[in-house]
């Protein structure tokens, strides 16, 4: 039944603090809640429009999930956007973990205080584009269920894990895997085109505002720089986080690819 | 005089009919008041407080701009951000102009159909990293004085010309230069890792809802795709416009780098 206090309820969830408590999490939209079915992530509610219900009938029916049919209006109610689109899911937060064995034969990226959620929205959906499966953000970044991050993932959070850590000891706990590089992004690093880069590896990019912190810096085996063009000319004087992730991201794995190309007979 | 009457005006500029009557434009913070004062750009008014006037007074001594020295609060009245930075500016929205003998020789964006300011500003500093001076709009892409273009080109702005025009006319005039190219990117198309990559040409990126229109793909003589990662194994669906306008431009000037590192002695 959609009532005042389930209104009231989920409101609540726009905020952090009700949102950890109850350990849930909302998104919305017909692309988020399609990927949220397709997912393994428990959904505890629904509320929709007639018309998705319809149409999304067979997909729901097997399930335990408490099932809102909604009017546009009262969407519009609960909704944190400024066009409501159809449906609004509750799901439970997924208890993302790791091991250091896992970590340590794979490509990490790790953001070093991420604040801006559309940023991080879509580095989680670059990550997912490029095969990487866990992000790492330190414990004051912005939250992964902040609303912002979940939409602007576009469904690419119900596969790519993000932890929040430590990143000295979590550095410091694979540093010393064999063939493990800790990368990251500075201006007096080396052209990233010419730098050798492996398939695994963390990679560290640092905040838009403050760099990559100081205390992280000699923890760091292998420094790379975007160049800008023509080479040495004056121009922007940096990228956006999200821009400097795909960059980084796309030529880690050109380098696989490439590879892969090479070695066909 | 930081009159009634001026906030009003000010306020007006909100919308792209005043804007466009007045041929003006508004920038704020610091970042953007520096870049405009750098560049060429024909500053009318700037609001700002004591703090910013006194660090700033010897770069706008000698011009003929109206100063307002105004209270943070105030600036509060006129902002379009949620957080006001000390300095307000109002410059003439200049006139980019081309010659298609230009273009021809260089290596320009063609957005089609981008609708999100966001995306526009974030493309717009891409570009101006990796030297590319102009980018072309459909006519009925999001205004380039739209705030919120303005702000995320954090000055970028002062650097790359945007043109709006419609792209079927352009392109035909300036296809049959010799070795020009008209790049695309397409979810069919070759992997951009191993595509031959020219100095110059056009490439087009597609609105993230509708792709490129289906009356310029005749036109397009190179067909692009980034490939997800591992290849073939499905990811995310797309790609934002932005994240994509980076990668293929990284791609493009990684060519141009990396030969002249092969060609040094």
């Amino acid at each position: 039944m959609f009532s005042k206090n389930k209104i009231k309820f989920i409101n609540s969830l726009k905020k952090t603090k009700y949102r950890d408590e109850h350990k849930l999490f909302f998104a919305e939209g017909e692309k988020l809640a399609d990927e949220l079915l397709k997912s393994g992530i428990k959904i505890t509610n629904i509320l929709a429009t007639k018309e998705w219900l319809d149409i999304n009938s067979k997909k729901i029916n097997q399930r335990k999930i408490e099932i809102d049919e909604i009017t546009e209006n009262n969407l519009l109610k609960i909704s944190s956007l400024s066009t409501p689109n159809k449906v609004f899911v509750i799901a439970e937060q997924p208890q993302n973990v790791y091991t250091t064995e896992d970590i340590s034969q794979k490509l990490c990226l790790l953001l070093d205080d991420i604040n801006d959620p559309g940023n991080l929205g879509t580095i989680i959906r670059i990550a997912d584009w490029f095969g990487i499966q866990d992000i790492f953000c330190t414990p004051t970044s912005v939250g992964l269920y902040n609303p912002k991050v979940v939409q602007s993932t576009m469904g690419a959070i119900c596969r790519v894990r993000v932890h929040y850590v430590e990143f000295e000891s979590l550095i410091n706990s694979v540093k010393d895997y064999p063939d493990f590089s800790i990368y990251g992004t500075f201006l007096e690093g080396n052209t990233i085109y010419n730098e050798p880069l492996a398939k695994k590896g963390f990679i560290i990019l640092g905040s838009e505002s403050h760099g990559i912190s100081d205390k992280l810096k000699p923890l760091i085996t292998k420094k790379l720089y975007i160049p800008s063009f023509p080479v040495g000319e004056a121009s922007s004087e940096s990228l956006n986080i999200s821009v400097a992730a795909a960059i980084v991201c796309s030529e880690f794995r050109r380098r696989v690819i490439s590879t892969q190309n090479a070695s066909k007979p």
